[in-house]
């Protein structure tokens, strides 16, 4: 059980008990879904665990979190340090979320909490949501479904042609999402044709699509809360040598990527594996970003496979893996998929081809 | 100028530069949209501010912050702590957004700014984005219009009608603000039929409208980053006595609030304003949540009308006026309005009729 694993991990991170302030942690930990809460988990067990929302949720509480007490308040963290001031004994040591915890919040949490010992514990529940379990994998499993299936749709329906704008398509794509299960776009959808194409993170406008152009879908959705997230560019009208051997460029870093997704393996080295293919080719330095990234209820969450990514690549995290080059003025290819790491070959969960699709 | 207007309040907050790393206060204050960046403002000028993002945003800075020197580095805020190290002579005051900063990141800033006082400076930009200027009202009101034109085509065509589900009127709603001009959605629309409305922030389900059924509709726009947040709340068929006896109480409360929005009124005092109408009424305890926001590049920001909020009304500010009462089980009313606080009575930026509409 989830905040079991967790308190498994408070005798190495010396607590007695932690305060989880966000959200996506208190999702993760509780199955509640409101947009204020928090959640100290006590050492001792689930009895001593205390639940916190306000009033807009008292309802909604009680249908989620059934199994902890559960008290409204606000502002609800300060409550539960207070909580904890009085449930533990004094010099207790109280982990919270640093990485989340601004320095004002911090502030108050000091003078809530008294005769307690306040300790940075940054990552414990993102350590633990790194590693998916079964119903977490399908859930993503059907993020990314509604996501190639939206794609599948827009391209048979001709909805991606010359004198659409950028803005018109990705209205399309997400509407065709909506069709298959997703419950929201997992980020602004980017659609970026021709030139645009070579801004990593262009957002959609008004600019026509036009037959040449490359155009760079990068576009997910949300099923019970989990995350899909992929890209693919294609071509309008028959492709130029210059778009074709960019294409095979990113398919093969991608693929190279792809296959040193093994569990045990150094993130750093999934990202070389990817970035030497592209750096042989002397297009090093137009692969700007990281190789990919974790998803889940977060779009971006550990780990983090790039250059400067620490730590190893475990079973059944999912990741993406999403290499790019982009020639400024010209235009960029990306392709990504969502893949979760699996002995041997890695289960890949974004099943629209990466052949060069010509629209 | 609003990068000088923000270094005119150094001297009070006894600062020599300020770190701003909140995305919302990065873009007032220089134009940039993308997802990763942090400014140094210097109290001496923009000569010797500086603007950094990383490599995914190298042409879209150099288009959108033309006027300030750009550095490409990450950790972006951490590279002008280095940048402020280097610049600021020993023991000079670096301001920081504790508000926004994490105590970890507060960790790597120390490192970085040896020489330097770090020290806690929350809010400044957000005091001055809560007062508006021209350009700003003109995005708001085009945000407003378009989540207004919204809701009338969607009762024109008949898309509010029992069989219906939650989720496909939230999205033909979010659909029909896009076709008004919408670039995103403010925040997940709320739509809440029947005992749902007694939910004050319920999420869309599979639930069938029904005859008899409130419908709550809690949505908005963004405009050229600017939110707009209103709520309706309706009636499928002949409204029952209590329905139109509630009904009544909240457009009573809804009108006793805003107007007491004036310029020099203590926000709490605009809260109770409302509240004392429905606590008279003997549903003060069902009114659950504050009175209204600020709205803006945010869709909740400065200033707060809450019981608990701080300091008064100034011309210009945008904000909302949202009360509700909630009966479990049965059903609840909130009515919203965004609207601007002018001399004498406030700009009303929501134009849909507050007369309970029976669809």
């Amino acid at each position: 059980m989830r905040r079991q694993a967790l308190r498994q991990r408070f005798a190495d991170a010396e607590l007695d008990a932690l305060l989880v302030t966000d959200l996506r942690n208190i999702r993760y930990l509780t199955g509640f879904t409101g947009s204020n809460a928090a959640l100290l988990v006590h050492g001792d067990g689930d009895e001593r665990s205390v639940f916190c929302t306000d009033g807009r949720y008292t309802t909604q509480a009680e249908a989620q979190v059934p199994d902890l007490r559960r008290v409204i308040a606000r502002p609800s963290a300060v409550a539960l340090v207070e909580n904890a001031a009085e449930g533990l004994s004094r010099g207790a040591v109280l982990g919270f979320e640093s990485q989340h915890v601004s320095v004002e919040q911090h502030a108050t949490f000091v003078d809530a909490g008294q005769n307690l010992v306040l300790s940075r514990a940054p990552g414990l529940v993102e350590q633990l949501r790194a590693v998916k379990d079964d119903t977490e994998i399908a859930a993503l499993r059907a993020a990314c479904a509604a996501a190639d299936r939206a794609l599948a749709d827009l391209l048979e329906h001709g909805g991606l042609r010359a004198g659409r704008t950028e803005r018109e398509v990705a209205r399309d794509l997400e509407n065709r999402m909506a069709d298959h299960g997703a419950e929201a776009v997992a980020f602004p959808s980017i659609v970026a044709a021709g030139a645009n194409s070579a801004i990593p993170h262009h957002r959609p406008t008004d600019a026509v699509l036009t037959v040449g152009d490359f155009v760079k879908l990068d576009f997910g959705a949300v099923v019970d809360g989990y995350h899909s997230d992929m890209t693919r560019t294609l071509v309008l009208g028959e492709p130029a040598q210059w778009q074709r051997d960019l294409y095979a460029l990113v398919a093969a870093a991608q693929a190279a990527g792809t296959a040193a997704v093994l569990p045990g393996r150094e993130v750093s080295d999934v990202d070389a594996a990817a970035r030497s293919v592209i750096a042989d080719a002397g297009h090093g330095e137009r692969f700007t970003h990281g190789l990919g990234h974790g998803v889940g209820l977060d779009v971006h969450e550990a780990p983090s496979l790039a250059k400067t990514g620490v730590g190893t690549l475990s079973a059944c995290m999912a990741v993406t893996v999403e290499p790019g080059v982009y020639l400024a003025g010209r235009g960029g290819v990306r392709i990504e998929d969502t893949l979760v790491v699996r002995e041997g070959t890695p289960e890949l969960l974004t099943m629209s081809t990466k052949e060069l699709v010509v629209a």
